[in-house]
């Protein structure tokens, strides 16, 4: 069996990665970068540099678009439109779902396939099938696809609104900021009297478990619109979240994070629902 | 082999469920509480009612307190001191560390064995091994009882400082409610665009498995004080979450999450950090 020709557009961290996976894969991969000197070393591993765009999507039924921002990816393609007809065009470029309906709706107009994909690991992590790569726009192409494409990490399938993937990558580096940050306060205070953070982390990793599995429970109440509070109500994390301020304040830790969760927590109790489950809160998001 | 016979003082919900865990593995159980009937429904599968507290405590050697906050264990506790001497205390009360120290201090004072523990996860979770119970104070008392205590859930030795129990309780939960803000904030983003909760959250907790690689990682960087940020540096981060506040404001979503991510962010940019890993900004968090 011949593996499938791959053509991978940009070649940044993260671009010469995906490059590198498909090559290690053994995809005939051609690349091409605005500075050509960034192929060098994946030509030394076996790729083929293209002289041009043109050179580039020609190559190749599947081209791989993973650029600086969705300007560029306009200001790329729109010189080979006609070349990419009948080919997919799968854009794993960092950018809003506004912008990534706009390109699927251009790709439609031109018959070209589009997927539009986020990548949720970093370059290293490329290429290791614990890793999700998230895509939305054509269940056709994707499943068509999904083999040559699971090389780059576990393919996920969001549907047919192609702006899904950058709403799912915005809201999850949403919650690993919030992860990090709420991670990096009890780090903090757990070091002020001597746990290193190696220690208090692998306790922290292990009760993101639980926390997952409050958060799948707590999922259906949100689809349901209704949030009984039985085991853990809003109440009862307002009483227990005084001990996380005090402790802060007694260590000199920045308790921000802390007080905005508070603050929405008794916005919810003001409303009347401290008796309900946390899920409620989704409502003070949603103003 | 008998089991080992087991006091549980304290019949909230929570300490409901931790007589009952016994009483499943076998457990000779007496119970205790304020308001006697609430030991009615654990006397009818099986335990035993002890009439007064000093009756609870010389029923075993092993006595767990559960009770509103530290207080109610003093005030239960101080009158029934000689009759504890020589056995073993695992209060499982959510309280300060300072407090815990205090106990710790006393119960050493009287020679009363002393864990101080939290328990991870709601009352329906207790006696299920996924989920975790700390315990702090003497780590030979924790060896010792390890088996027993394993029926409440998976036994984790935080070592000697008896106020560690309730500094990663604290911590802990401060990262729970960090998981939920940031989940709850995606979750309201990609409902505004019609996802189910289901949908974005089994993406979410799977995502989840990556930032704990992250964590993981970062913790080595906090305790050797170095933070080089390779693939992920803090000015990555900051061009990134520009998508997350403008697909926000776009959906009319509380922003203020988000928002104290990126102050966090820029002061570390400020003080001439961007190009490190976010792990740098536990700085920020110590002031």
């Amino acid at each position: 069996m011949n593996a499938q020709s791959i053509t991978v557009i940009g070649l940044g961290q993260m671009g010469t990665a995906l490059a590198d996976a498909f090559l290690a894969a053994g995809h005939p991969t051609t690349v091409w970068n605005r500075t050509p000197g960034k192929a060098d070393a994946l030509v030394a591993r076996g790729a083929t540099r293209a002289a041009t765009v043109t050179e580039a999507v020609t190559a190749s039924e599947l081209v791989v678009v993973c650029v600086l921002d969705d300007a560029a990816v306009r200001e790329l393609l729109a010189p080979v439109t006609e070349s990419l007809r009948g080919r997919v065009l799968v854009n794993l470029t960092t950018g809003s779902p506004e912008q990534a309906r706009a390109q699927a709706a251009w790709a439609a107009e031109h018959g070209i396939g589009y997927l539009d994909g986020a990548v949720m690991t970093t370059p290293p992590g490329v290429g290791d099938s614990a890793n999700m790569i998230l895509y939305a726009g054509s269940p056709e192409l994707f499943a068509a696809h999904r083999t040559t494409l699971a090389v780059l990490g576990d393919p996920v399938d969001l549907g047919p609104d192609a702006g899904l993937g950058s709403l799912y990558d915005a809201g999850l580096l949403g919650l690993m900021w919030s992860v990090f940050g709420g991670w990096l306060h009890a780090s903090a205070l757990a070091g002020a009297d001597g746990v290193p953070a190696r220690e208090f982390t692998a306790v922290a990793t292990r009760w993101l478990r639980t926390v997952s599995w409050f958060m799948t429970g707590y999922a259906e109440q949100i689809d349901a619109g209704e949030y009984p509070g039985a085991d853990a109500t809003i109440d009862v994390q307002v009483a227990a979240i005084g001990h996380l301020l005090h402790a802060g304040e007694a260590r000199g830790i920045d308790n921000r994070l802390p007080e905005l969760h508070l603050d929405l927590m008794r916005a919810a109790v003001d409303a009347g629902h401290g008796g309900d489950s946390y899920a409620r809160i989704i409502e003070n998001f949603r103003k």
